[in-house]
């Protein structure tokens, strides 16, 4: 059963030179999405529509960028749940995860995605203070570095395993290199029809094999970086966030704010990078 | 007070064909993102990151995606809330939505985004069910008809009027064309850090024109098209979405459910259809 993605018919029409249209109807793939619903200890927590696969790397990276965890030792169980489909198959679209004791809860009441203090509102300065969720790892003195060329190859060499866009062309995707004194190595990738889903994944990957804070590494990812991207970099410990297309404003400031080395328009031959330049070599 | 996009101090690097790095320092223009507060009925409802700019639209075209409301006499009052930066001055990141009196509230409570029935849980055919939102319009009777020509050329159009796009690389565009005897008139176009976003102050807009249902409309959006921009499509009563990208399986999916004419990878000379092909006119 290949869920990641689905075989639909599509009908292709094409203006020919001449002007003439040209009609074509075949199957094609399509990028699988699905809903998936996070339950934490027993309560319905979330629901996120993503491509099915690493659904529990989704679940723990989730709870990471949510800044619930930081370690695996803190999550007691993960599992799927019992939903079953209108044939009575398993579903695998319920994901259960239980804390460990001691484990706060999130706050899960309708106020939980509001920050203002009552002082300034959400607003110019304050608002990254507003917004952010405090991270367990510093990574401002992460002593990562790499040369400019190693940084510009990691969107081929991401581009280059993702098996889902090749064949849907629909999918972002998130990879995490090791930089060692051998080059990067890409430890891990991961595909999605949401770009948050992608790197929730990758974090998740990070987290159920030990490795947060993910020192010495770079995120690499294959759209724009906003502020919650960097956000869930920086709540993974991991210093470096690079982009293919552009960043926004508060991605800027949050990059700079945390130390975390902020790359955009990463394509091939050029990259602008916006904080932290001083763990980019260029010469 | 231009906070659409920010001045940043970037620095460019570029390989030359000799290997030799260029090092560039300069100020660019980025995309402007801030958290914006909308209240609702005086209680904090939900905090998004926008482009500021467009926000009544937003925070309207929110509520229509939401299903909370489907016309702008469901609206009573619409402004900006009392948040001031740090130096004092209004920050116009707080709006504020009265709604008329007879208007339900949403659910807020934690089980708001969870759907499950108790016999299916979230899976196969019943997840389409299980998460779609339902819609005050129907859409597949719209008798809107244009040509395969008149579709292709509508990524260029929004292109072309992307102020935003052309300085800082780093938005998504949604634009809302309506397709009358003249051939498609671009109506209304918004540029946001998001692609959500820029599609509910599209449909804001259109709420507030007094627009919806927008028949014999075609919402052109300048990435993939995912379930959820299928579904915003449905609650405005468009019966036409287009990408300049993929789509997903539960974004077909849904458009075919709705009678919804969806197109993808829309790119100068050829797209693909999805569903209710019929709308096309292809010779």
């Amino acid at each position: 059963m290949v869920r990641a993605s689905r075989r639909r018919r599509v009908t292709r029409v094409r203006v020919q030179d001449d002007g003439a249209i040209d009609v074509d109807a075949r199957a094609d793939t399509i990028a699988g999405e699905e809903p998936l619903e996070l339950r934490l200890n027993g309560r319905p927590f979330t629901v996120t529509m993503r491509t099915p696969g690493d659904d529990f790397d989704l679940a723990a990276g989730f709870l990471v960028s949510e800044g619930v965890i930081s370690s695996m030792d803190q999550i007691a169980t993960l599992r799927y749940g019992p939903g079953v489909d209108a044939d009575g198959r398993a579903s695998y679209n319920i994901v259960e995860v239980g804390l460990a004791p001691g484990v706060a809860l999130p706050d899960t009441s309708a106020e939980r995605h509001v920050y203002t203090s009552s002082s300034c509102g959400i607003c110019g300065t304050a608002s990254i203070d507003a917004v952010t969720k405090a991270s367990s790892f510093d990574v401002s003195g992460d002593r990562l570095r790499l040369t400019a060329a190693q940084l510009l190859a990691m969107p081929d060499a991401l581009r280059a395993e993702q098996s889902l866009f090749s064949s849907t062309g629909g999918v972002h995707a998130a990879g995490l290199f090791a930089v060692g004194p051998d080059g990067p190595e890409l430890l891990c990738l991961r595909e999605d029809v949401g770009r948050h889903n992608a790197v929730d994944k990758v974090v998740g990957w990070a987290l159920r094999e030990g490795r947060l804070p993910a020192r010495g590494t770079v995120l690499q990812v294959s759209g724009r970086a906003s502020f919650e991207l960097v956000q869930k970099a920086h709540l993974a410990g991991i210093p470096a966030l690079a982009a293919v297309s552009a960043p926004s404003s508060l991605a800027v400031e949050l990059a700079e704010e945390a130390g975390i080395t902020l790359a955009g328009f990463s394509r091939g031959r050029s990259v602008n990078l916006y904080t932290r330049i001083d763990r980019v070599v260029t010469d």
